[in-house]
């Protein structure tokens, strides 16, 4: 069975199609232009495909996920440059006469993680996946469904105890300063000390900070909702980086809640190459195509 | 039909019998002592009704809910004195041959708010219920579940942003210091003041601290959860409170997520005199019977 992916990004956008093994036939990615330009790209693609069964797509947002509303499968109001308003879903579904899932970035990277995770035999029923790179944020699998009701989860923007040694910097976030996005998203390295994190090496001091902070978004995703596993992925993200991460959530945690082992509680994502949406996509359009049969 | 409702509380348990329209039958009230005398009196409360055909407990916590554990049912590493390792559920089903639901106190009156929400044609699929009292928790149920996987949230024990005017109150919680409980627990009014929180008038300045600290634990469960509602009881809470908490959520917002009407999204419980959790125990007590009739 052949099935579509798009991984709409902000900077680029991942296209590919597969079958509901999860393996990749054909993989396209280009960067993120104009919307007319960048979908007619992916409709392009797919349209190679006239076998094609269903097809998922996991955005960049804000995006509406509220299926009894008229703005659904829009991208909202983004910052993204000519991305306002823009209605993907409805221009799919124009070219296409398939199932199409809409869901957000993280909330597609957090079902492949979810479904990697089921099929090495782990007993998983919520799974929060976050992304730390240009932006924050984050998507959580409860028993099969992604948590959000009123729109989708914007972790991105709660706020944090300031790390005793970083009261000085204000946040890069134009909405709301020192939020997590604000004190934790890969532009904050420039922010804070002119060099590009990839420029920073792990040992220096800003590296335990942004560990502070990200162990405070794990702290409380953990007591929030509580799932079986909290994955991290992004261009900030790295093992050694997560080390850091988990010794202070550790700390914070303080022995309060039992969580199992951090090594296992706290990760990297199963998926390699940054894979986990696509894969998460394969798996939500395979759902449809299930559901539609049903 | 009659059902059985314990709200078992770490100052005083609360034990009803109502029927299936939450209408309240017969109820007592009295101090937790021992585990063994104060479960006893729950027992021998309900032993005059043979006809009960289930009970809800809603107790304080922690507390194990994984159904596929040793412990489940227990009250687990509590700091309530005699009441750790106590085996509540086990005792219940040695005296009642009966369906018999537990959860957490906040998962109860999460309950019972939604069912009342629901029962005044209020579409709603996620609510979380806060309660700021003695103690910090809150429980969220989401299409008819409760959300907690791994155990049940604690939300009591994030880290917040602190307030400009009050760096230099450490908190109060054992484990944490300045965690959302440890600064706005009732008992803080008399660490930062000397002062019991009744005496000081809603005009003093430390309102507006409590009330930044509560919008940003409103602000979190947004934008991890997106629930339709939040509703805030327990002793702290007033009317007058929730307009300053609205107030500062908003300006941490800052419009970047829509919530609708925010006297509709943060709110004082439907419920009066303390009742979401009576009510929540007879809906799950009869959503047991009806489980188990089908």
């Amino acid at each position: 069975m052949l099935l579509g992916s798009i991984e709409a990004g902000g900077t680029k956008f991942v296209c590919a199609v597969g079958n509901e093994d999860y393996q990749v036939k054909e993989q396209i990615q280009y960067p993120t232009t104009t919307p007319e330009e960048t979908i007619q790209r992916s409709i392009d693609f797919f349209k190679k495909y006239p076998d094609l069964r269903a097809i998922s797509v996991a955005s960049f947002g804000p995006i509406e996920i509220r299926k009894n509303t008229e703005k659904y499968g829009y991208i909202t109001d983004t910052p993204k440059v000519g991305w306002s308003q823009t209605n993907f879903l409805g221009m799919l579904q124009k070219a296409f006469d398939l199932p199409i899932y809409w869901t957000t970035d993280v909330n597609g990277s957090a079902y492949g993680e979810y479904t990697l995770a089921l099929a090495s035999g782990n007993q998983i029923d919520a799974l929060t996946y976050y992304t730390i790179g240009t932006g924050v944020g984050a998507g959580t699998i409860l028993n099969g469904q992604f948590i959000g009701t009123l729109g989708h989860p914007e972790v991105g923007h709660v706020r944090l105890k300031r790390h005793p040694d970083d009261l000085d910097f204000k946040g890069i976030c134009p909405y709301h300063g020192d939020c997590l996005e604000g004190l934790v998203a890969g532009p904050t390295f420039e922010a804070r000390t002119g060099k590009k994190g990839q420029d920073i090496p792990l040992s220096d001091h800003v590296w335990d900070i942004m560990a502070y902070y990200v162990a405070q978004a794990a702290l409380q995703t953990t007591l929030h909702i509580r799932p079986q596993k909290i994955v991290f992925g992004g261009g900030v993200v790295s093992e050694t980086f997560l080390k850091k991460v988990r010794h202070e959530f550790a700390t914070l945690m303080n022995d309060y809640q039992d969580v199992g082992d951090l090594e296992d509680y706290i990760t990297m994502p199963i998926a390699e190459n940054n894979g986990s949406a696509t894969i998460g996509n394969f798996a939500l359009a395979y759902r449809e195509v299930k559901s539609a049969d049903n």
